[in-house]
């Protein structure tokens, strides 16, 4: 009964699954740099803290179950609701500010296509109960800072910068109202992913009066953020925006980051619940889809029940930047070892293979990686097993261990050889 | 609106995330000194995959979902069908012998209590394609190997081996039949787990005739391997499986972990795939559950549409082992850092908070993990801060540095303090 897997899920057979820990290590490491802690929630919650945000309607793009006791649950499709959730429950013992970061596994009941899979990772970072721009800063170069690391310079990548408050202000200041925003956030948010004629046409739903129409396009065609300072009499709460945007590029400017960052007034997320900076890193090449996201939100924990905390963070998806490293070479099949043993252990003869074993059970028990070949075989094709094995050192039971109880020790970079008795060898282990 | 997690399930909270990167971290490495290789599987398979092995009755104990294409799915409630799959998809192309390990976040349906939840993760580590019993001593070292790493010892751990090849020729000695013994292993398996009468009537019922559950019990009353041998005139394929048994012990000898390991005629496991050596692991203290299981099975791959080939695997959950590690001292609350900071910077000045956000940019940026306080505040609540984060050295920039500019940088370990200019201190980092 041969049975397949299933539709836009992946197997990670060891190379795939070394390419997955390259990028996972990557985002550790990264946040561990700029001081953020690990949490971790369920792959399931129950399927209404998903509806919290999106409405009933998600209900179609999540996996949803139910479990014996009839309880409507569901695989988690992003972090942040779980995130509010832990952090509602702990609100009164958690030092402030949170720094969290978790790489959940996530799904979506989607169409699969290139770089959207229907079960993927996700890199979260998130700074809770801090006000200060400051915050939104330490996210972007937490962000910035794994991608340079991983080899993407600022000719590669773009973190496009906006601020929600700003646009609110100024499409207030323009006639909109408070209602109309989030509808029109949401188109503004196609404007780079639709063609022209469609974006015009869902604009004019939107706000069907043309003279509104041209105030907005006119406050989305500004490039630099002094134009917007310079351009109209700002309202105070507009200014004090753009201060905080001008504020938040100085301070990514201290942080050694500059050039990855820039303004672009056309960056709105879609999703309805962020409330100040928001961003989004592109590939500068072609751009078909952000690379990662984040802003200010600064209702979702009220929203799950707790008190009103302000919030910023980011996630970042495993699919798109897995693609991006190949492009730029950063990432090559076969360049990353499924295991990286520091002995392999060849017999030149059959009657030394419980030898073989004794000695590669000692070495691992000293905390050394260490394999040999089940079968034996003649030296060379053991030796040729060695190689492929990619370890960093061979070691040799031959006429010399027969002879004189030494091991041969070949380090398989430089291919010297060196000599050493069975117990000088293992001390040798303990001692480093 | 305020919603639970869902019952059974944890939340890791930074403190619980450091325990279970311990566990996971320590079984990682141990799969790596063996040389196994790191593979996974999507959190869902088709819900058959799991019905091909345990009969349509297992739906119960699964979380079973309907995807949008009407696809029966389930998330993953074990590893080794997946292993199956992705195995013999890609048989003729990988090299035997295949050693593989996972660390797979598993969930079962079930009712929970102390060490069983409904999500938990499980080390499975697996050879597949090579016969000699010195396989199953590798899976058994690499266990071991790491329940040593953690600092359990021969006094607090045993691994109780027997073989199904062995028990299968000894009851069909004494006038079992083939098709009664999966349900006799059903049985023996309950042994040590249920009280005497209940596990006396269980064996009445599966085997009515007093003279052969007489010669049944005296087959398992065996006690050495060398009882059997002496005690009845065996079978050519008894003789066989005892002198493998023999061989399995005589290799975990050389490989230095004798004094873990025993006969154990009683471990038979209860699932019915088992065809070779069997073994478990037991807290020497109380026995409530075994810490891990595992054995030979020749049937599972063509069992999933594959060419028959032999394998042999074992399993370990993370519950279980965390009450053990827990009750032996092994794993305090608090002994396990959530992150471990290089440095955290103070600032002894409102006015130089500027600066400390360009120089943690700065140490991050050269691969060094560096925090600071958003609030700054008085330079002795700041020290504070510093000293409980974990900080291995704090960096004062205090009137030395408005002064000379000169960094003050303090080892919280030693206590001693040393200064450096700015350059100069970021060269040293990049030099190292």
């Amino acid at each position: 009964m041969k049975i397949p897997a299933v539709k836009g899920t992946r197997d990670f057979y060891p190379p795939q699954m070394a390419v997955r820990n390259f990028i996972v290590d990557g985002w550790k490491a990264a946040s561990l740099r700029s001081g953020f802690e690990e949490y971790d929630g369920p792959i399931f919650e129950h399927l209404k803290m998903y509806q919290v945000k999106s409405g009933d309607e998600i209900a179609e793009q999540l996996f949803s179950l139910t479990d014996r006791g009839g309880r409507n649950l569901a695989i988690r499709p992003e972090m942040t609701p779980t995130l509010a959730r832990m952090v509602n429950q702990q609100i009164h013992a958690l030092p402030r500010p949170i720094k969290w970061f978790s790489v959940p596994r996530l799904c979506r009941a989607e169409r699969p296509q290139k770089g959207r899979l229907r079960e993927f990772f996700q890199w979260n970072i998130d700074i809770i109960g801090a006000e200060d721009v400051l915050a939104d800063a330490e996210v972007i170069f937490c962000a910035v800072d794994y991608l340079k690391s991983a080899g993407l310079t600022a000719k590669d990548i773009v973190v496009k910068i906006s601020s929600r408050k700003m646009l609110a202000s100024l499409l207030e200041a323009v006639g909109l109202e408070d209602n109309q925003l989030a509808g029109v956030y949401a188109v503004l948010d196609k404007k780079a992913k639709i063609p022209d004629e469609a974006f015009e046409a869902m604009l004019q739903e939107t706000l069907p009066d043309a003279a509104i129409r041209g105030k907005v396009r006119k406050v989305m065609s500004a490039v630099r953020l002094d134009d917007l300072s310079q351009a109209a009499a700002l309202t105070e709460q507009a200014k004090a925006a753009v201060d905080e945007l001008k504020r938040l590029f100085d301070l990514l400017e201290k942080m050694g980051i500059s050039e990855y960052v820039q303004f672009d007034i056309g960056v709105v997320r879609g999703l309805a619940y962020y409330t100040g900076v928001v961003f989004e890193i592109y590939d500068r090449g072609r751009s078909p889809r952000a690379l990662c996201g984040g802003g200010r939100y600064d209702n979702l924990l009220s929203d799950f029940g707790g008190p009103k905390v302000t919030a910023t963070g980011m996630g970042m998806g495993d699919c798109v930047l897995e693609i991006l490293l190949r492009e730029k070479g950063l990432l090559r099949d076969g360049d990353l070892p499924t295991r990286k043993l520091d002995y392999y252990l060849v017999t030149a003869d059959s009657s030394l293979g419980q030898k073989a074993v004794e000695l590669a059970a000692a070495i691992r028990l000293r905390g050394r990686r260490c394999d040999f070949s089940y079968k034996g075989g003649n030296l060379g094709k053991q030796l040729k097993q060695a190689d492929q094995s990619g370890a960093a050192k061979v070691i040799i039971l031959g006429e010399e261990y027969s002879r004189d109880q030494m091991l041969v020790i070949k380090d398989m970079k430089s291919g010297q050889q060196a000599q050493a008795g069975w117990e000088a060898f293992l001390t040798s282990l303990s001692g480093a």
